[in-house]
């Protein structure tokens, strides 16, 4: 048995979200069957996080035991090859063998998110579902100015989701910046974790101080109310999207372990 | 009655191409019914380029004529909306009235294209259908420097599709540049007028020596062969995208005209 740590890319769209429930596919379910088709025994994953239905990644994290003796190419080519013959939207970029205690869950040191917003009245086309399209115009230097107030550690009671399981709402946001990209755009999120739909929430919040209808002092009582009903606004799912997720180095790892 | 000039971006999947046909739906159908549904009588339109089943626009350009007395902003929204309502993956971005023998197709003094690449063994997910993915690593340096062979006025009957429509295949191709970016490979392509697959054929003829299999000696002997069976491959049309037109300002339109 070797556990092996998978980077995966997927396309949101058609699933209900990275958990296996039973109200429709699951990106879980799609890599859990590509990888028993050639392990020849299930084959349970876990990931960094649990991404929402819609929400997309270029690197989301999982990890799993493989019973099978293979490489991680082996592995990365073999997941594909059943991913695509099942149609699935999701695709293993890279497979490396890690210690059998490795979890992709709980030793992950940072997570960061990319929220895509196309700021124009003409509808998407090839962007739809990739992309929040607001007609409204935007001032995207208020918003990166605003959305400082929300890095550092807080309560994010009212950015969280009612069904979120985390045991506290304290969290701390590393990173929360706002760029133009002519007419896209972009705000990244990076914490060590965050709360259920709270990326989401960010930005709703912080498109409302673009469109002039809050000031940076709005979000801020919003944040110091933790109080869901202080929330401005939700962002849908499509233009959310999970980047990277950051580990230590195996020797930094191995001295947390010493 | 003014004539308006339209920018539009639509994606190419679900359409035969730009042009009318009987075998599906067209992208200039779809547009022509939008614009029927406000204007309140049938609408012609003429358009820069006509792109090809499965590509995509973010700048083509086509004229119309509308009847009902708008605004560029008016027209803009109504053609958004009626698109829209119809479900098509056509959007038009920006409209501006012209003068009244302003041609999209013959007023053209430049097109560019942009052809995405996506270098790397996992299959696509989030940009299928959007990218031309190639499994076996390609040498970007030595594909941008053998497409200079291209740059400049040449017969490329070699890069031409048998259904060519054009008068002579004799262009002038001004620029044909490769850069990386991480995994993805851009190819921009800019010329007066292009050739039917023209793009597509430089792009598959550059892949065979980013993998090695040509040299530029190689790609410029296909050039002067002037014969289509020295065409090493056509590109697939996913990663192809119509970017841009360009029109002599009005000043210079003028002058041209007086």
């Amino acid at each position: 048995m070797t556990r092996f740590k998978l980077t995966l890319e997927y396309d949101g769209r058609p699933y209900v979200g990275w958990q296996r429930q039973d109200n429709g596919p699951s990106v879980q379910a799609a890599l859990e069957a590509a990888l028993a088709a050639f392990n020849g025994a299930p084959v349970a994953t876990v990931a960094a996080g649990r991404t929402d239905a819609g929400v997309h990644a270029r690197g989301q994290v999982a990890h799993a035991d493989i019973t099978k003796d293979m490489t991680g190419y082996r592995v990365m080519m073999a997941a594909n090859h059943h991913l695509r013959r099942a149609g699935e939207a999701v695709a293993v970029l890279a497979a490396e063998p890690v210690a059998d205690d490795f979890s992709a869950r709980f030793d992950a040191l940072g997570r960061s998110y990319t929220y895509r917003i196309v700021n124009r009245p003409a509808p998407l086309t090839v962007d739809r579902g990739l992309a929040w399209q607001v007609p409204q115009p935007l001032d995207a230097a208020a918003m990166h100015a605003a959305a400082q107030v929300l890095v550092g550690r807080h309560d994010f009671t009212t950015f969280r989701a009612a069904q979120c399981q985390a045991a506290s709402p304290v969290k701390t946001l590393d990173r929360l910046d706002v760029e133009r990209q002519g007419e896209t755009i972009l705000i990244h999120a990076a914490a060590r974790s965050f709360l259920h739909h709270q990326v989401r929430s960010m930005v709703g919040c912080l498109a409302l101080v673009g469109r002039g209808h809050w000031t940076a002092d709005d979000l801020r009582a919003a944040l110091d109310a933790c109080d869901r009903r202080a929330l401005g606004y939700n962002a849908p799912p499509d233009g959310l999207t999970f980047m990277a997720v950051r580990y230590p180095a195996e020797p930094e790892r191995s001295s947390l372990l010493a």
